[in-house]
């Protein structure tokens, strides 16, 4: 008998964020504030018993390699005898600061959880998949905001036994504009010199906001942790600064990308110049079994 | 010691094709039509001589089985004793008939050519790119066309020796925007009954497009070529339709994706409301070693 199971989460972007290390993965993760995406991973599962058991993850139809989502995956199905599939679908870039990874994550785990109706508890779930992504290196704060939605104010880290996490419902038309090659999260997360001009100026800014959060005040702290970081490249700044005509726009962490609000059609003809766009809205639901 | 060769290859779209099968991958391709982009893959081949050759294939920054890339680089190495990286970068999706596989083979075999002093034929290396493309099933023509650039008229498929491609120069800003999942272009190459389609109306679009080849009659063919063969979603067939009020727009083939030139702030607000969005113009140029 074959069954199957179908999750959305949505994609999450960062605006600004400090490093909070942990040995252990639950407690590990990230202070900071984002927003959740209506541009997220749909992802299905369907699951076989079968006594030789197997697993294929199948991402925007094609077979390949996705740490995160494969842990994940094992992780749920543990030794129960199953052969799997996990089929996952996203029009988000990845390793553009979309948070991607954690979606397929989030999503993969409570697709799968439906399949084999395992009815584990949502938290126990998100602490997974939170876990998972810190364990590979290619997030720390994305999972628990995108099981939320809304703009999130992340005040303490981790998956949820742990983390303290402010959901702002907020409505907003949002622009994607990518604006250059991809960045592996991992290739700054190891990077000591790195962490600590994140550190320094993502201290202050969960501070600053989390004295009146606000989508301009978002917009506004994000501008500034870009550039004081050093983690924006000049053609980021330099969009970021034009932006202001026409609305506001920030960097996505860690993508060469921004995201931004406005008047839409005169940003998209200034982000035409430099890339690839995509629109969106604020999700304010987070991940939902389907 | 270390050497490079660095090429840029232009990507492609097909308005509208037939295909042309043979037993030789170097006469097998298609006749059809279409465009060159500013926009395309650049890749950097790194050797050095080694006695245990290996070659790895990073795209994007990321090691990934890239199967046309990675037969092309083994037919230029041969036997010869090299240790080669091939690192290609683009903005274009994969999968939407843009042209990037053939891309990336064919800056592939120009930067491996340049990077190992080989100096073989101009023609010779496009040959074995088209007929990588061709064995892999990956494509049918993209490749010779972005060898030249501009828009072309094939005739007669094939590589080189074979082809007869007319280049015809054009100016013209274009958007690209994609709008569902990919199509591995394999899976539609397969199909009989689609390639039946394909081959009654992609004859009859080249024989009215030879009459008088034009930037205007290109995308008008295209048109018909997307809504006659059934290749087109009924998305595709609504945003080629709306696109005529500011331009003329069709679908790049074999992609969930539409290629369009006219007005370009009102297409733009046209089709961020349904996918992806990129700008660039037409290269005239064709691949070129950097």
């Amino acid at each position: 008998m074959v069954s199957e199971g179908e999750a959305f989460c949505p994609g999450h972007v960062t605006a600004f964020f400090e490093v909070v290390d942990d040995p252990d993965p639950r407690k590990k993760g990230s202070r900071g504030a984002g927003l959740c995406l209506s541009l997220g991973v749909r992802t299905v599962a369907r699951v076989r018993e079968d006594s030789r058991p197997s697993l294929d993850v199948i991402v925007n139809g094609k077979r390949q390699k996705a740490d995160v989502t494969e842990s994940v995956a094992r992780k749920i199905l543990r030794d129960r005898g199953y052969e799997a599939k996990i089929l996952s679908e996203s029009p988000l870039p990845v390793s553009q600061g979309f948070g991607v990874s954690a979606a397929a994550a989030l999503s993969t785990a409570m697709a799968l959880d439906d399949a084999l109706g395992l009815g584990m508890p949502r938290d126990e779930l998100i602490a997974i998949a939170h876990e998972t992504e810190v364990e590979c290196g290619t997030g720390l704060g994305d999972v628990v905001p995108a099981s939320l939605g809304g703009m999130d104010l992340r005040l303490e880290p981790g998956a949820p036994a742990h983390a303290d996490v402010r959901k702002i419902p907020v409505e907003a038309d949002l622009l994607l504009a990518v604006l250059g090659p991809e960045i592996p999260t991992r290739s700054v997360l190891r990077d000591s010199t790195k962490i600590a001009a994140i550190n320094r100026a993502g201290a202050s800014c969960v501070d600053a906001f989390s004295n009146g959060p606000s989508l301009e005040r978002l917009f506004e702290l994000g501008a500034r942790f870009a550039e004081e970081t050093g983690l924006a490249s000049k053609v980021v700044l330099e969009v970021i600064r034009a932006s202001r005509m026409f609305g506001r726009a920030t960097m996505a962490m860690l993508g060469n990308s921004v995201f931004a609000t406005g008047n839409r059609e005169q940003l998209a003809t200034l982000y035409l110049k430099f890339g690839t766009l995509q629109r969106c809205e604020v999700d304010n639901e987070g991940v939902r079994v389907l």
